[in-house]
């Protein structure tokens, strides 16, 4: 479905992306590099963006924390960005010993301008006339993910899991035909395969679809990289670094491609109403019983946990039971359960509620599927296939393009693989 | 004798460097923080320059050799410069707990402006005025050692050892007081205090003996950063990073002050004759014998040795034996011999020797002292010394500041205690 050539008819441009497991060492470089070559002789224009070495970025993260425990996050970042700078010069090595024209750009050589959010900077602007000049003269660009510069000039860091970002914005920068992303899976997949058998690798996804499936526990790419390959309309492709390197260019291997709507429309692709079924296990629920049903009382709950970033997601506020009262049930992510109980609790007499519940034994189980918009009947089909195995929903959220219900985490897996089925979305035996 | 103050009457400006053994480990950066804060708490604007963490730029370098044995010294240089960027990080962040103002100047960031010789460059320039800003406003600035930026914006390094140079090269550029080298000794001694127990530490050397003492084995400070410091006139101090945390300040403390002549004649110290005793293993004896004794038979030994940058250091031309024939004797570094015998041997006929005999059991031992200059018999006591011990004397060259011999490797220890007693060295017992 990837075409071999660029847009305009020519050989493509193309940008790689390789993860920390896939740079662990110098010998897993030498198969990324064969990876990377074999694009180059294929005709394309490449640059490469590379992670630091798996367990790397521990370690330094490690050390900031053993010097100083509230660590200056610019100083942070001067330590953590080595990483990727020793994985990059690494590569480039490599390359050119197997015979390759190749060079390593650190963020500030780009430049790779960000804003002074440092360890969790965003990408302003990349300055692509170098690398482009590069690419051109037939050189691989190699560049460390996660790391960028400052409008001071200071070494910048965009987070955990920074790279996949990089890569997306040096690929919306050079204007790449495709930006491949290697991972340790070899594509999307309608669900966990670990959970069901059955789950399919998906050809195509919108980036809608993958945000929702990223956003709901399948963490093939950071959401914040997909989100910016919608803005930039980039075409990103998971692919899998654990191939056979004698296999053919990246261009003919199933990996899945995340597309426009447009794009997808456009494809002669057979698609399902239903994408994918993601299922979380890190939100958890609370409930506040008997909470005056009067204007203003639900505010007062969700305003101080806004404040608090807090993200509440899930939110029932149940049929009064007696007169002028309400229960209220919302869910948060379990990592902020303890600070919201504790708000809660100190604004127990101003909220007027009378019992403070909580439930970390919960997961969100979501189908996901941009042809959820045109159709119905996907919802009462997934609350009638959970009921007819007596499986209680707790609670219920709708986006555009998913359903999501909250049930007990004791029957996540029996509640994906009968929606996986009811769904459509087994692979055929 | 290291004043407390700076050279107008102000507080002192003082350029600190730290070695790789001192930097291992976020414990022993502490310690490292711990003396850098007394400084400043002595009321001194400070700037550190730090190597990386020990044994850190040996497993960066094999990475490169594992990746391209014939690596590009420009990748090479972005690998094993993050070495140094990590520990300036993590000494930036170990003075910020410890309450100072701290941050860190990458060489780029600077900048440290150096030639494009990849892996063994120059600096050629430093703009101290952000360095000098940083330093008066009381923030300590920590810079990487080893690294600087090439004229094309690519990241360079000075060569194994090269933290001293920077030290020294920053120190020149801030227009320090004094640059302070914390290396594993606590100075520089009359001679190996491993050979004789009875060496003294050495209050003053002269640039020029810090020279010949360095450059025939005594290995405390990197022989190019004694150069830029006397070229420069950058007052060098080595002291001990291995001191209790609660000494004194470094300027009370003995170590060995580097200074220039007319510093050292200016001072009330009282001056041996002779500075130090060295000896330097590393040499090896070639003899031809029976060259033809005319003129362009020597030159013929001696210009492809220099071509092919075999440097070659004393030179013994002895009397002709047979009519015009006569025995030519030199030494040239032990990891130069074989190269330096497989060009001899080649040109056989055309240098017209009878035979080629080596000797690689030697040792140069050296006298150095600036006083030499204005006494005499300072080589005769040497003769007369080692004759006395029945040392016999292969080779001898001189120095405006240093007399040297050619001895059996066997006798080195002897001849080093002797002539350490004969020239008045030992320490009172």
């Amino acid at each position: 479905m990837a075409d071999d050539t660029g847009s305009n008819g020519t050989l493509a441009r193309i940008v790689m992306k390789f993860g920390g497991t896939s740079m662990a060492g110098t010998e897993r470089i030498r198969r990324v590099a064969g990876i990377v070559k074999r694009q180059q002789e294929a005709g394309h224009a490449v640059a490469v963006v590379v992670s630091a070495m798996a367990g790397e970025t521990d370690r330094l993260v490690n050390f900031c924390r053993e010097a100083n425990a509230l660590y200056d996050p610019a100083e942070y970042d001067v330590v953590v960005a080595s990483g990727e700078q020793v994985t990059s010069g690494l590569l480039a090595l490599t390359l050119q010993a197997m015979g390759c024209k190749a060079r390593s750009w650190l963020g500030w050589q780009v430049p790779i301008r960000t804003d002074d959010a440092h360890a969790k900077a965003r990408i302003e602007d990349i300055d692509a006339d170098a690398l482009l000049a590069s690419m051109a003269s037939g050189e691989i660009a190699v560049i460390p993910g996660f790391q960028g510069v400052s409008p001071e000039g200071r070494v910048t860091t965009l987070g955990r899991g920074g790279s996949d970002t990089s890569a997306v914005a040096v690929a919306a920068a050079v204007k790449a035909d495709r930006c491949d992303i290697y991972t340790d899976v070899d594509g999307v997949y309608t669900t966990d395969p670990r959970i069901v058998a059955k789950a399919r690798k998906l050809p195509l996804v919108t980036y809608e679809e993958m945000l929702e499936l990223a956003s709901v526990g399948s963490k093939v790419l950071q959401t914040r990289s997909v989100s910016l390959a919608m803005k930039e309309g980039v075409r990103v492709q998971v692919l899998s670094s654990f191939i056979d390197e004698s296999a053919p260019p990246a261009d003919d291997l199933p990996g899945t491609m995340i597309v426009s709507d447009d794009e997808l429309e456009g494809s002669d692709m057979e698609r399902q109403l239903i994408t994918g079924i993601a299922a979380d296990k890190n939100e958890a629920k609370v409930t506040l019983t008997r909470v005056p049903d009067r204007p203003g009382a639900v505010a007062s709950i969700f305003a101080p946990l806004a404040e608090a970033n807090i993200n509440v997601d899930m939110i029932i506020q149940n049929v009064a039971k007696e007169k002028g009262e309400t229960d209220v049930t919302f869910t948060v992510p379990q990592a902020d359960l303890a600070r919201a109980l504790a708000m809660l609790e100190e604004r127990k007499e101003a909220i007027g509620f009378f019992r403070l519940i909580s439930d970390d034994h919960v997961t969100k189980i979501s189908v996901v599927g941009v042809g959820m918009r045109s159709h119905a009947g996907v919802a009462s089909t997934m609350f009638k296939t959970l009921a007819d195995r007596g499986i209680n929903i707790q609670a219920i959220s709708t986006s555009e393009i998913k359903v999501s219900v909250l049930i007990n985490a004791d029957e996540t897996e029996l509640a994906v693989r009968v929606l996986h089925t009811a769904y459509g979305l087994d692979a055929a035996a």
